[in-house]
């Protein structure tokens, strides 16, 4: 099975949906125009499918090794993929050109992410922890930092990490016991342990970046207690050299069920040398800068492995002749018809693509935010960094949820095969899984979404996207083809309304109430998203039939919206039952009665 | 984690939701009493706890090995573990005393069975098969055939398998190709290769007895041609000893995603030495006896991991403190709360649980229907056999579908540590997979339903079974605690039935509208299903607290139903709204556009 990036989806998206060109007087898009665009997606689908994609499953067989002393290595062929990325150029894509890097706007770095991520996730984790601790240094470290560190990450010479988690929490970060003691130089000794630290050590890169998230000696405990720091694995001397070798070690892999190429370390910091990001007691806040990028590259992730997954179910669909039409034969020639003849496999194959290219809009869509966010016009920012803020949560909980979904449902398609390690429907659906879990659980993201993110400035970001799809669907419900989509949309954001308002109303009362609720109210918008992006680009799609286009791709863009149409998006009405139902169903019960 | 049989929840159905003390003049029931059952059920559960559990999680790490020759052993312990239950007896708990069997009725071999398959999936796949093969050659092989093979059979000393796959076929067994060539002294040689044979090789037991389908040189191609065979690992000798090797070998092991501890074989037959099983041309009908009892035996191996899984769920969760209630600590002297304290943590629990117990009681519901179809009374009889008829399609779906969501749920629960191996979750997950694909698929199974077991005798089972349902709600709806729960029942009644009619008038002009109907007329039955089970044990329940009983067992009863009722019960609307779109929205797309 041949991955290919989906490049004509995603540039439908870019150009013909968001029209990218309209942009133009946005700082980060002054030199990018939609040819631009598609030139760089063609470069860079080549480049995922030629020399990602090809070490894919061989890397999940493999897995990475361990040795004594903390030397990590990757599966067979990875460092010299990752080599040839570095000297490719794709690690500094989107980075800031005032620390090496090209600039290029988010909404373009998360189409080419969606490739990378599609024909490898675990080989794309070492770029996308980089780019994660890039951003936390971007955002908040001295200037002195920045320059002596940003532009080799940039490049994607040396890499990056987040280290968070420690045995004794993950979610619950204010028990941190990793310490830090200020040398009196500026500098500070770490100690302490971090675990499941994604691309944490390997030998792909000349140096390894960690971003670690330490208690400074005497600080006030819990999260206020919190300092973010830099450390390198190796010290970098003033040239820029690089120079002794820190007190950290890899002690040991994390055996996964899934994402094998990419190593999940557990990192020993003994009194090694880092330096503060940003003040004193702000680590939280600093991590969050990283987190929420990684969040939306999570939500991309599990997506792009459901995407992967999906033409490879298509392939086999195709190839896999079985049984006959209950129509008559389709393929009377054969010993018998294609699987593709069967309403049910049909169903599998329609839901996953309807979850895919809506998934793919909705990530292009948010993207587009993260650069808007940077509009020197206000309000434009404002509008951008709202939608941001409140969209994160439920694209990276709802992507991921239903990236593994319609993994599951490609493994379905294959049948007995999907269950065998011969075919890589096992790896998706494994690889897909931990999306749901890392980078915040799915759970906490429904939290973050009904405690912060909803409330947040008096609810403006919502009303603001209400009023949004509002417009929308006045200007284009009235009558002609795509009302039932435009009718779709104007539904389920009545119902995420009255959903919203039943939060306001009984989430004060009660946290727990909104806790109770707030998975299904996530479920309610991720529905309401999507038909948001599936009406706009049934609207698009229609305009080029309209015009006169006999591009077989518009007529198919239009049938697998009315999949998600008819056939997923009537589930709104359970997520708001369930949602209202409230806490006492989930609080009666004794602790220890489970 | 250690795995703790569900005996009081089992029990608690046995003997008081369906009250099998009423069944003693039913044939098999005659020396049953709850509490020989209870006594049966102890035992098992000590053996599933002591025996079976312990080995479950090594096996998964180590697998099986195959050697040379074809020789294959499984992993550590378990070939002792095998001769253990050998031992106990416990394979001949259900099979017929006519042929060194116990003679228990189906129910109470389907409780012990949820034990077996929740302490180890794998594991219980060496028995389960047997059982299959049992039931295959007891239903129609010569009394000759029967009087070798039964006995070692139900002993579990000789142990059996189910052969239908072949490369080119799995669920189209019309093109199988093995031959069988008779030999003039009423023996087959038997040649070709079937794959996917689980329990297929090994060392546990002395011989193997394969049931295999081939097609006798010059019958006629397809189904119709196929004949079913028994053909021993070990050819028998007129004194029951063991003679030579039969020409027959596994040729090597299947990687799979999960239940590694089985070993599946691909077996190769060069002129193997085989006995026709029932008459020539029969092959498929004398196959799907065995396959509607392995399709009992997935569904029930698919919920009893998702029962395993939501224990150790619960365990971890019972253990990691995270975070704080949002109503104020409830573990104040301790660094964090339990995560039992998050609304959503319970969600995740009670939704797991809800489909857990649920399943159970169907389960048993069924497995009671398989007895009763023994009955001398006509009537009784008939229903009984319309019931296993209708139902079986759907609890193995069904059942197996929320398995695997379970499983899911159960890793969520764990956060981080659920992805790696170290905890079981994984394990859960990966095993749960496959009972979603083997013995037909999900997909199969739903055609079954629409197809065949639902218009079946002018729809007889499936209005039986509205007037079952329609007499409980008379009976119990009308006021009271469990109210609710009768309203629930009688409204997902309801839905099904205007599904049904749905079927009745769109099927029959256009198959491709039920089969496009299929899988979400098959959720809407299950949930049906288990709406009708919980109904029952929330009147079981409540009778007991009516009458003074104190026991939280009951009042958890009751609360789980309540989640079932108000947190999953509403699906019944997607389903029906979904199923009710028609083939078009599938079969429109061209099948080169996928």
């Amino acid at each position: 099975m041949a991955y290919k990036a989906p490049v004509r989806d995603l540039t439908f998206i870019l150009n013909e949906v968001l029209e990218i060109d309209r942009y133009t007087n946005q700082p980060g898009f002054t030199d990018v125009s939609s040819d631009l665009v598609q030139q760089i997606l063609e470069e860079g689908a080549k480049f995922a499918e030629e020399v990602i994609a090809p070490i894919n499953h061989s890397g999940d067989k493999e897995g990475c090794h361990w040795s004594e002393g903390g030397v990590v290595t990757g599966p067979k062929g990875w460092k010299e993929a990752y080599q040839a990325m570095v000297e490719a150029g794709w690690p500094a894509l989107t980075a800031d050109p005032a620390y090496g890097g090209q600039g290029m706007p988010s909404i373009v770095g998360s189409a080419f992410g969606q490739f990378t991520a599609g024909a490898s996730a675990a080989f794309s984790m070492y770029p996308g922890l980089t780019a994660g601790a890039y951003a936390g240094i971007h955002a908040n470290a001295s200037e002195e930092l920045k320059a002596k560190y940003l532009p080799r990450m940039a490049t994607g010479e040396w890499s990056g990490t987040m280290n968070l988690t420690e045995p004794q929490c993950g979610t619950d970060l204010g028990m941190v016991r990793t310490k830090a003691v200020p040398n009196g130089d500026g500098s500070y000794s770490i100690t302490g342990q971090k675990i499941w630290i994604s691309a944490g050590e390997h030998d792909f890169s000349e140096n390894i970046i960690h971003t670690v998230l330490a208690r400074v000696e005497g600080a006030v405990p819990g999260i206020k207690g919190l300092s973010l720091f830099l450390v390198p694995k190796y010290l970098v001397n003033e040239d820029g050299s690089l120079g002794e070798r820190n007190t950290l070690e890899c002690t040991g892999l994390e055996h996964k069920m899934g994402i094998h190429g990419n190593a999940t370390a557990v990192m020993q910091y003994e009194g090694a040398k880092g330096w503060l990001i940003g003040e004193e007691g702000r680590g939280m806040n600093n991590m969050f800068v990283v987190m929420n990028e990684a969040r939306l590259g999570t939500g991309l992730q599990g997506l792009a492995i459901g995407s992967a997954a999906y033409q490879a179910a298509v392939e086999f669909a195709n190839d896999r002749l079985q049984g006959r039409s209950l129509t008559g034969p389709k393929n009377p020639d054969g010993p018998a018809d294609s699987i593709l003849v069967h309403p049910d496999v049909r169903r599998m194959l329609l839901e996953a693509r309807a979850f895919v290219e809506g998934g793919q809009a909705f990530i292009l869509w948010t993207a587009l935010q993260a650069d808007l966010e940077k509009s020197d016009d206000e309000a434009t920012a404002q509008k951008a960094k709202d939608y941001m803020g409140l969209l994160t949560p439920v694209l990276k909980a709802y992507l991921t949820d239903k990236g593994f979904h319609v993994a599951s449902l490609a493994m379905q398609v294959h049948g007995g095969s999907g269950y065998t390690e011969h075919f890589q429907a096992s790896q998706y659906l494994r690889d897909a899984r931990i999306t749901m879990i890392y980078e915040g659980t799915n759970g906490i993201q429904a939290l973050d979404l009904v405690g912060r993110k909803l409330p947040g400035n008096g609810g403006r970001a919502i009303m603001s996207w209400f009023a949004d799809i509002d417009a929308f669907v006045a200007e284009n419900g009235a009558e002609g083809p795509i009302k039932p989509y435009v009718e779709g949309l104007a539904d389920a954001k009545k119902k995420l309304q009255e959903g919203t308002m039943w939060l306001m109303q009984n989430g004060m009362q009660n946290p727990d109430n909104a806790a109770a609720a707030s998975t299904d109210y996530l479920h309610l918008f991720g529905l309401t998203a999507l038909a948001y992006l599936w009406a706009q680009m049934a609207k698009a799609a229609q305009a080029k039939i309209d015009a006169g286009s006999d591009d077989p791709f518009y007529v198919a863009k239009l049938q697998t919206g009315r999949y998600f149409l008819e056939r997923i998006l009537p589930d709104t009405h359970g997520h708001l039952v369930k949602m209202k139902t409230g806490a006492d169903v989930l609080m009666a019960m004794p602790a220890e009665a489970f």
